[in-house]
């Protein structure tokens, strides 16, 4: 290829690359309702809407063979493939799995990695339904593209976030991001030790929230029988400042986030504090949560909290009033983006 | 993870491993129509269907950067990704794509990248409506993910050639392969040469073939414009031979092809000599060809003639008479499926 200039990806930033990328794409298809800039993208099928997101994940980088089981590993990649048409307010029905695999990876781990997608198919009622497998040089690919319908009307974008409604998330935040550091921490401290025996105990929840995330479909469905439609929904996958900044950018709109009101869980504040990491920047900016944060109109607070699953950490206000975090003394601090690692 | 035992996955085969993950999925959906076995999967609609197939390409198996621009390789990836919905009869109208990118890859390399993929998509007719970019330690990864569309009675599954139903092709076969034997042989000779010149005189058929494959939309329309139907249809990406015992697998029918039919090209036959290769098992082996397979009931076959463009290589037999390809002096040689290489 010619080398005219080389500008790193880095300097665009992820979204910033992803806006290059697409902004030139044309629209042949009157089905094609919306392209890039969601979590799917949204095929017209009349009265409903078909749903398509892929979710890229690559060895070294998503996820490591050595301490990652992989009937986990096949679990966690289903759930966070359908995470995306959840978070457009979708039935998930259908996935497909595209595999890249190195010449390490034997029978018996394919066999682990479908056993562990099949479950997690089985608990979201999905069907796998086709895929493709082509050898990779450097390690283990997986790809999945998930597909869900809704009724058109019933599709929430994250672009439908209006000034009071209430910012909303489905668990505690930062566990996953502090499961992968337990992780990362006893495989560099066992290094070169035979028999190494990891040092886990009392961070178990930590290392599920990492290794075994759980996808939220039941709160979706509780959402809509209380008659609750969020007006604005996107999963947790890049952490919560950063995912809030898009829901803010797509909505037009700023919010106000309340430190004292994101739950942190007990285990992960303490291992936090062990490793010398603010438990409130693995809240905010960990990633992998892989919940939902969304928005509500304001008088249906009542009911969300009735419902006993979600926590109310904000509310929207006006774009000229930025992407804000409170602190308890009442300070206000802007959300920045994140530097670009996926 | 426990290691139990550790079985090769070349002691499988691709299409026995294909068949050990995907024996034990369930269905739970009833707009699952079908799932892993064909081109694409197939996803209720009423009416209609929706046709999904996923396909991945990794750096250093599907393609080589140092010969491979990435123009040429954003083309080829949504032929390849558009060709399996083709190749049941439907029409393609969106893709995702999802991309594995490593740390040498540029911005500019992208735009070259997606460059490439627009332009096929726009020959094509289909819109590219969405994606997801991840890091990646080792090497590009680039999943296409195809979906389109039929009426229900249109779409043409592997399974349903029949005994006398003539086999078509859509074109010569044998020329990509050839092609990539060039870059891979200029490759070599001028591997640590200041300011290289491959020699490829006389073969930009074949380079364009490899590095430029054309999906046959028009052959299609062409078909159901004469009332011509294929009664089995399959993308010829494995090669002529492994590609007919698919077909003739699903239909539970044999197969007689006729060396002399099968066309070569003339660049092919000139490149395999002077490289000591048989044609004859680039043609049936060799892959990539990207062309489509088909059948066709032996009424058709003026009507397929006069159109021009479809070489009848042969016909369906009974199972028990196998596939077998005549050679000129009329002998039947038993086509072997291939060992794994994707």
């Amino acid at each position: 290829m010619e080398k005219k200039s080389a500008t790193e990806i880095s300097t665009l930033g992820e979204f910033g690359l992803i806006e290059r990328l697409t902004s030139r794409l044309a629209r042949r298809n009157t089905s094609t309702i919306m392209g890039a800039g969601d979590d799917a993208a949204i095929v017209d099928l009349g009265e409903e809407v078909m749903l398509i997101s892929t979710d890229m994940m690559t060895e070294g980088i998503d996820f490591d063979l050595s301490y990652f089981p992989l009937k986990h590993l096949g679990y966690k990649a289903i759930v966070r493939g359908v995470n995306d048409i959840l978070a457009m307010n979708a039935r998930p029905e259908q996935v497909v799995v595209a595999l890249g695999i190195s010449a390490k990876i034997t029978v018996e781990a394919l066999d682990a990695l479908y056993e562990g997608m099949e479950f997690a198919s089985g608990e979201l009622g999905v069907d796998i339904v086709g895929g493709d497998t082509t050898a990779s040089m450097n390690g283990l690919v997986i790809t999945i593209t998930a597909i869900g319908r809704a009724k058109k009307g019933d599709v929430v974008y994250r672009s439908g976030a209006k000034e009071h409604d209430l910012i909303c998330i489905t668990s505690n935040l930062g566990a996953a991001y502090m499961g992968l550091h337990l992780l990362e921490r006893e495989k560099r401290v066992l290094k070169g030790v035979d028999n190494p025996e990891p040092q886990f105990e009392g961070y178990g929840y930590l290392l599920e929230r990492y290794l075994k995330p759980r996808a939220k479909a039941n709160i979706l469905d509780a959402l809509r029988s209380e008659g609750i439609r969020p007006t604005s929904m996107i999963d947790l996958s890049d952490g919560l400042a950063s995912d809030l900044r898009q829901i803010c950018r797509a909505s037009e709109c700023g919010a106000r986030i309340y430190l004292e009101r994101i739950p942190i869980a007990r285990q992960t504040t303490q291992l936090a504090e062990e490793m010398h990491i603010d438990p409130v920047i693995a809240a905010l900016n960990g990633g992998e949560d892989h919940e939902l944060l969304f928005t509500v109109p304001l008088e249906m607070q009542e009911k969300v909290v009735q419902l006993g699953l979600i926590d109310i950490i904000g509310h929207i206000t006006r774009p000229e009033a930025g992407v804000i975090l409170v602190t308890p003394d009442g300070e206000g601090i802007a959300l920045k983006a994140q530097a670009f690692d996926r």
